[in-house]
């Protein structure tokens, strides 16, 4: 099997690949679909950790962005981005970077669902004299974080921040749990328990003469299956613009939308054993397994050929620090075809996120089919 | 509970801690087994990829060493390290790099189980005029790479690298289902099943007429339970010099050795299902769940006060990219403490060597318990 496509025939491997191509039909596919509900659209950059890939999925290239750690915030913000949520619950002691990024011209937002932390907000808000932006998590689904939204601490957290000098943004939730439901009808009640729960949070508040101009919801099996947002400004989602197999086996996306994969080289056989050994093990591949509960255990990934077709039947059976163990998946009846030492592959990975992460840049397949391939730097960190 | 240790106060969590008096009595526990038994010892810096860890656990600070990826041989290169195995079979388009690396001083040994390899290496070495030490993958295990030590490909691969212009080094085995052998009498019985392969495999080369120096066996596991190493030249591991769960769940070490953990921060609570909610989840701990099939699941790590006693029956039992969920183990008994929103935690890994990878930096914590906290750099890729 040769490698059919020479731009990566110079890359060393293991590497990220990334086609650009099916990640703007990613992009559009969502941003298409929030239009239609009438709601913003509020990427999250925790999958991309890139200002190359902010650019093409943030609206005009710098709209509205949601992140995971304060060092995106800081990576964002410092390219311009000035509207960011940091969607993880605040701790007092990172405040102080928060206002660095007010200070800096970011507006941004933080999150929380405890009056302690809201006095703590509240506090850091009189003393630098910056009304810090809070939004209240609102849990839907009892996945991890927030209050329900008939839990009286809702009012209590929101008078807090309003009264006591901060900004009370709104309401926020996240339906992870979605992620296991298959299919876009089971997804599509998750993503009404999302707008029932923040709908309910912001009548709420405004009944107790709060404000809530932003009510936020989204993960990215419930955006693309909500049918009707009513109430909400605006939708989150991240691994969307990648896609990954954990999407696929819930169908959220096909295989065929997946654009990240991991480019490896055939090492070594046990050929008794029908194992082909390749040079991406869990450091490139990470130890995301979370296949191994769906209806297809897609192992450490799924192989395809270096054009990006899919082997059928082939997976990654085991992962060790710097190996990969390709077999045929069990009951697949598939025949392992002759992968000679130097064969170059790609690996659909379980979990973009996970996958992304370990590695340093992007090596992008332009749009432009011959076009030279794009180095795009990722960033890591806290 | 407040944090015992003023220097851990200003350090931003999650961020990945290093108690160098623990590593130390890793390292030195290892160094005097590997004597008494009078073999080298050659670390594998796979789980460091540190040249300030590196300093510590070499001989004389530059000794022998092992490294997973040419990224790394090119790190511990620069720092003056210049016997260095990369124990990952090789690839043929890998060769202009290990070329670079000879002609730059360091005698890096590459290695194989194929003749296809072994013809690559020859020639490479032929063109380049530099005899690219090999050594020869013995499969002691069934684990993963290599050949039998009774595989007749063995006298052919040493005769196409002696005879072709390439440099027969020796054998190499290594027993990764040591991992799952629970105990020091287990474990001995691999390191015996290594040592038994590898000294039959350098028995077949010599009487062939082969030259055959180095007979390298090791794991973290054997090479502390080996008891007799007779015929091998030297002894590798890599994450003894941290140690981890996996590592306690097996006996190769007790808890109280582990000398890398996750500084955390509380972030929430949902109390009523008995969650304590911080910020180390899955990108700062990794998706490591290597202890799910021991007799006991630590779930993603065993929480710890912050400085650094274990909190009876506290695993984190869930992650998400950004958040840990903190929770009585099932079955313990446990009591959940009042962990207040921005109390410090530490998080004990699954995998020292995957927990690792997700940081920049070490934060050390000096054997001088009064001297500032270090700052190590990590790096990472390929």
């Amino acid at each position: 099997m040769s490698v059919t496509d020479t731009r990566l025939a110079t890359l060393p491997t293991p590497c990220l690949l990334l086609d650009e191509a099916k990640m703007t039909r990613n992009i559009n596919r969502l941003a298409q679909h929030a239009a239609s509900l009438g709601v913003a659209l509020r990427p999250h950059l925790k999958s991309a950790k890139s200002v190359e890939v902010a650019r093409r999925v943030l609206k005009d290239g710098n709209g509205p962005a949601t992140v995971s750690t304060l060092a995106e915030a800081e990576v964002f913000a410092q390219a311009g981005i000035t509207d960011i949520i940091y969607a993880v619950g605040i701790a007092a002691d990172k405040l102080p970077r928060v206002l660095d990024l007010h200070r800096a011209g970011c507006n941004l937002t933080v999150l929380l669902d405890s009056a302690v932390q809201a006095q703590a907000v509240a506090a850091a808000s009189r003393g630098a004299g910056i009304k810090i932006p809070a939004m209240i998590e609102i849990d839907s689904d009892g996945h991890r974080g927030g209050l329900t939204s008939d839990d009286p601490e809702l009012l209590n957290i929101g008078r807090i921040l309003h009264e006591n000098g901060a900004a009370l943004r709104g309401v926020l939730t996240h339906a992870g749990e979605s992620y296991f439901a298959v299919g876009a009808g089971a997804q599509a009640i998750f993503a009404e328990a999302e707008r029932a729960a923040v709908v309910n949070a912001a009548t709420a508040l405004r009944a107790a003469g709060l404000p809530c101009p932003v009510v936020s919801t989204g993960s990215t099996p419930t955006a693309h299956a909500a049918k009707d947002l009513t109430g909400v400004t605006e939708l989150r989602a991240g691994v969307y613009m990648f896609f990954d197999l954990v999407m696929a086996g819930i169908k959220a996306c096909t295989v065929d939308d997946i654009a990240l994969s991991v480019l490896t080289t055939v090492i070594g056989h046990q050929e008794k054993r029908g194992w082909v050994l390749v040079d991406a093990g869990w450091m490139a591949m990470s130890r995301d397994r979370g296949t191994a509960n769906q209806a297809v255990d897609q192992g450490y990934g799924v192989v395809c050929d270096a054009a990006g077709n899919v082997l059928p039947g082939l997976i990654v059976v085991q992962a060790n620090q710097e190996h990969g163990v390709i077999a045929c998946r069990p009951g697949s009846g598939a025949i392992l075809p002759e992968l000679s030492v130097g064969t170059k592959l790609r690996i659909l990975p379980n979990h973009a996120c996970a996958t992304a992460a370990q590695h340093q840049s992007y090596h992008v397949l332009p749009q432009d089919k011959g076009a030279p391939l794009l180095a795009w730097p990722r960033f890591s960190g806290w």
